[in-house]
């Protein structure tokens, strides 16, 4: 191991070895060689490329790639021994191919840096997550999509300040997720795109005087272009913090449906039975059904998003161009990754299993006059009234109700008409909840006409 | 005040007024008058659009728009009288309109509400800023590509882990920026475009019977298009949130420039000198000349992320749809914006104004052995050697100029040739810092050939 | 104005006078006014002790003393013009004390500088909000011990999960904040003890050569001792962070008891019922009563911790001693403070006002055999058996009582027996939400006499 | 493994098991198991109270003890077999517990739950890490101390705006850092004072009616008092944010002192020389050495504030007693007190063995006309001029010099008085960067005779 070892590279006039302490904090392999399939990957592009400009010979490139099949073939077959002494994934790798080809293995680094190279394998595996996160997110707004089709006219209370206000639809609430985690699928798709530029090729933070061929290598590693200023190229890690930022929007939105979960499934709201996959009970209280997941999906957003006050913290003020701060990117988000798509799945999972008490809902959509809000609006609409003369009637008449203890479609015309003498009996075709929803027709409105027309746009796009 | 007071509306059934802690937490008057422009500008489609569709008489349309003109223009001539009692910018101009125009007034909450108001407000004052910000960050662009076309060839020295690496120019340097920024531009492009969508008429949460068309009032506020679904639409924050992730990106990117201002114009680097235009200086120390400007700038990353961290709190785990909380949504945007636009004008006029000591600079690229990696890249190109074996070499004539307390380019051929038979006198051509950074002309690389290269490509950019 | 400018004093030999930009970024009067006070109590204590010394005479140290004192008045006054070319509130006091006192005005800047002047006066803002927040803290606590007092009996339902988990008291629940509450306090007070010194006479960083007597000012400003290192002093800013992570944590104890309020005044739960004063309405759904200041209180950890988090990104990474990122610590602090204690009074103002609902909270209680765990518990105190046999048997009786529809008060001697001929008819003893909750007397349990000798200790502590 | 199975004890009703991503999401196992030896001290606690307080026989608890010794010897000796099925620490020694010692195990629960037991554990470990931090900064702290005291006359710069304002000493400089870590020291050891109280005995949420003495088992784990309210004691997590709140200000001292240390190893600085130890090379550029340890510990910030946010985050709002949600609180609490300790014994390190060069240091004192303060002072105190006058004639002088190409102590007398006929020869007394910090005497200056006394009152501190 010793004549492998990466610190003997740079450590020759070093006196004194690094001790434990600086093995402890320097050392990035028990972590980073979460990107040995990216680093094998660009190590080979890099390899037929200069084989391809005539840097190397192909039968250098030959061994270079038979070499770095082999060593992934070693790492995903578990075989392989990771050294800390080796500090890092790349080091690792390139020492395993020496052993394995010799002397060509001394080649692959021309034209490129450690600086370049990480920057690389990362960016690989940064972009890895986010097509990960999208088909994550493609799942469950299919399930959203599926509860939103069989409960197009359910009808449930409209919340605002977690007070019922209005009856809507259980399909116009889950499709209201789906428009959320649509955001989160552009957005993902958004830092796709932007972050597709390779900075293989960079070097330690110059460029090179070999004869590289950066389109090459961009292309072959699936990018859309080599990264344009070669100190940037190793300096920037707005990819990651994009990422970040992406995942910690989404993990907000799923705290949001999380805490709507974990309400509606207490004794006192009763909106949703959980499926047991998705709960904990109780060994002596059979009816306490715990909703875990949820609360857990809930708790996600604080790892995520501090990961990205983390890596943000990390990046201010640093000078370029590479710096070793920039080390402490990955955990960061390998952690945040991670969780996210733990989240995303158990939130797909529970969105599939759950059922909603389709008669507690309705109940509660049609306590509170609910449909007070309809009443004026048919008093504009049909009678001509401005909207605030209009609220003062159907204040009068909730008041009337409520001082006969009936809801507002209990009451009779005579009752309304005492009120106000132009009202008509057609007023009634807007109380109750089912008219109320079905009356909602305004684009992106709760009725279900409108939430049916959603779910068909959304089942095309989604597939 | 009593009859045009919010609280009259809703506080009817309340024996006590809210006392003056409510109204100091409730009221929103103080900060969201900012957005007296949006909101008069969204009544406005939407009382053309209520004529348009019936809803409203042509001669009532006309009235609200005339009325509301009347308004906004007291609002900018710094007469309007703003309210507490009124808690927000929505009823301080429906009630003022009221008194301006009438009874016509109370038709113009036809089939809307508060709700999707404040949310229509907030997007069209984010979608300002997203341009706002747009326009800065080109200014500091073409800032940075004019110093960087004025010094493409001059030497300096790049540092990694704030240590000589490698010889670059200037002007690479200052592209770097380039790049990053325009990444930044990249973000609120993508944010503008995804935010796009105008939440009017999704009323409270549910739509409504009206039929409105909201087609016609995303067209008039230059939406792409309404938003699909009413509960989203008013519990939806993506949009702040994702203004303040670019921005806190960009600030991070701004605070990576103003730290290298600092450090470079401090008395042991001498790389710059600012004008005093963004300095401070000691009424008896006629040499110090502080970097107020450049730390500041540093510094805004704070409040600008600060705010990124306090919207997401607010935002996490926030039952749909519309609750309070998000009413503590605006202040910190508006901070966030006017510091990232002020702190863009900084730094775009410190660029414009600074000069680089260019001599310093090419003194201080010069030391460090920093043309060692040409060295060692000669003996691959030319030579053949593996790379291993070149670094070996190299290390050898270091440590040989070391001896002879010179630097690379000042060893002879011969004292070249003790250490390796090989070397011919070409290797003269890539030692010195002037020939190492002419010889990196890998695409993106330092070569003044390369930065003018991206130079041209940009001013077309940035016209 | 020109005389009296800041920047002429540092300006004379700059060519340009700093632009709108500059002073738009540079200028902290817009402030640090709010610091007058504070400023110049510093200056009152500086100038005596510098007469004490034998510094300046007696008579200007007198002159200065009053100019100060009518400086003060005028700013209290409202009469105080505000200039921004004097940049702060130092140069602001001091400009218009020369303008009222005349030359000895110059002498009171002897041995002190900027640096430690506005250490100071942040300090003492600081030390005024930490023993503001044990007034407000203590206020609120006493409250809860009120509410506590009054229903040491009533039942309700203790929640994991959100889930009914076992009976427990009111007072219990109104306990548990008052021990939030009073770790803050005690946070509070230890943060107030450890940042106690006083930096005035540190000067600019390295001290002073004039025979300033620094236990002097530091007594006449209330400081425990003066500050033991000059360069740490001005550089120091834990006092402001260190408030901010007590209020920050504060602010989430405030979130969690919002949460519930809300949660608590929901139809659905009905728990609460929170005054008219502290809720907003609807115009026409009269039972709509929205906990606009429980949503607010829970929205405020949002700027309290993004100050943190804002002040920690601007202190990261600083060089010693002073830089002019840290005049981004007081707005930041400012506006934490204010929200703390309105969350605080809005908070205490709540408390007060609410009512439970005893009758929906004892109903809700005894749902769910929520007495089931005394009833295993009462088979392994009184029959010996393990814990887990016990919770079998236990099992055993609740699914006979959900078959027979009761709860497990319900069910008779002989049910029991049939289940575990041990039974005896003593354990009805411990079965109903009362008997559940008396029983549970072990130290900072929920029975009500465990509640009562808790209010008790407290209202000996609060007096 | 299945009989013992957390799962099979609250499972039995669940149709279907917890699938694969429940239990990924679910289970603790896989990072509490970090918490092992607090969990078996919690039960040998509880066990001796159970026997003492009769509630249990001396034999179970004889049992109970030697079995449970024996599992952590196991869990110790890396040869205990932890169940991701059993889900949690507790869960895993109990189920062993069982097999070693059969039936008595099931007794050991009586009178506590998870909840308690958890919080129990949690608050242990973060006790243990409080100590550990108090450790590792007082041995800083005495590195430090030994710099200061080696170097309390070596003349260096002292900084603002990272520009050259005052000569101060190395000694004062590194004492600065000693006030830092002194406050960091004292706030650890007022978070473990404020959280030393036993949640042991709050059970579920409620208490027990068990007659357990809490007194008897917080004397046993060292905490002062049992917690006074059942609820708070099992939903409290303010002890461990308050040691990230701690942790992450010593995190920003430590990032200040990393950015000097980055800052003055620079070429362009030379102000130390950090040891081989801490930093690494270039395999090429002998005179290369990257102070690698300086920068991660300048970055190790962003991970513990990091966790300071997600906790923070996972808190917020968040009804009482136990929510699932607070298992997120464990990992970022572990990283952050891992990376603390790391950070802390490489900054250790680092201190100890790096040499600060004296003759650098001493010349860039002596730039600038660092000493104009000294100068104006000495006109202030010896001739009586006011002090905006001194600073008037101070800039004249500086401006005689600066054109005669000289510093301010190469003035001659005639020079000096020729500008202000009063100055007499003593003047140079204090010119001269060793007269300057010899003459700054103020308590907490600079003087080497201030750094010494400071010195020494810190030896004694630290012993």
């Amino acid at each position: 191991m010793a004549d492998n070892s990466s610190n003997q590279m740079w450590g020759g006039r070093f006196a004194a070895g690094p001790d434990a302490i600086m093995e402890a904090i320097n050392a990035s392999i028990g972590f980073d060689k979460r990107m040995a399939t990216q680093d094998i990957a660009g190590s080979k592009a890099h390899a037929a490329m200069l084989a391809a400009t005539g840097i190397i010979t192909d039968s250098d490139a030959g061994a270079m790639k038979e070499g770095l099949d082999s060593v992934l073939a070693e790492i995903e077959g578990g075989t392989f021994a990771f050294s800390a002494a080796l500090e890092d994934i790349h080091m690792n790798v390139e020492a395993r191919l020496k052993e394995v080809i010799g002397e060509p293995a001394g080649r692959l680094h021309t034209g490129r840096s450690r600086n370049d190279q990480v920057a690389t394998d990362f960016k690989l595996w940064v972009r890895d997550q986010l097509d990960a996160a999208e088909g994550a997110l493609q799942a469950l707004m299919r399930a959203l999509v599926s509860q939103a089709e069989a409960g197009a006219d359910w009808v449930m209370p409209g919340f605002t300040h977690l007070q019922v206000a209005q009856p809507v639809t259980w399909g116009h609430h889950m499709m209201a997720y789906v428009e959320m985690f649509a955001r989160d699928l552009s957005r993902m798709r958004g830092a796709r795109a932007r972050m597709n530029e390779c900075p293989l090729g960079a070097a330690a933070l110059a460029g090179t005087s070999f004869p590289i061929d950066r389109e090459m290598t961009a292309q072959a590693l699936g990018f859309d272009r080599p990264s344009a200023n070669s100190l940037d190229a190793v300096s920037d890690r707005d990819f990651a913090l994009e990422f970040l930022g992406a995942a910690s929007i989404c993990a907000m939105h799923l705290s949001r449906m999380a805490e709507e979960l974990v309400i509606w499934s207490s004794a006192q709201f009763r909106f949703v039975a959980l499926s047991d996959r998705f709960s904990t009970g109780s060994s002596i209280m059979p009816q306490k059904k715990n909703p875990d997941a949820a609360e857990l999906i809930r708790a996600k957003i604080g790892r995520i998003f501090g990961a990205n006050v983390a890596l943000t913290l990390v990046m201010k003020g640093l000078p370029l161009a590479y710096s070793k701060d920039m080390q402490e990117d990955k955990e960061q988000v390998f952690d945040a990754a991670d969780n996210l798509m733990l989240a995303l799945a158990a939130m797909e999972g529970m969105v599939r299993d759950m059922s909603a008490n389709r008669e507690v809902l309705e109940a509660a959509a049609a306590t509170g006059f609910s449909t007070a809000t309809d009443l004026a609006d048919w008093l504009v609409r049909v009678l001509g009234m401005p909207f605030r003369e209009a609220h003062h009637v159907t204040g009068a008449l909730v008041a009337l109700a409520e001082k006969k203890g009936c809801d507002l479609p209990d009451l009779t015309l005579e009752d309304m008409q005492g009120v106000h003498g132009d009202i008509t009996g057609d007023v009634f075709d807007v109380l109750g909840v089912h008219n109320s929803v079905a009356s909602r027709v305004s684009y992106g409105g709760t009725a279900p006409s409108q939430v049916r027309a959603q779910v068909k746009r959304w089942q095309e796009v989604l597939g």
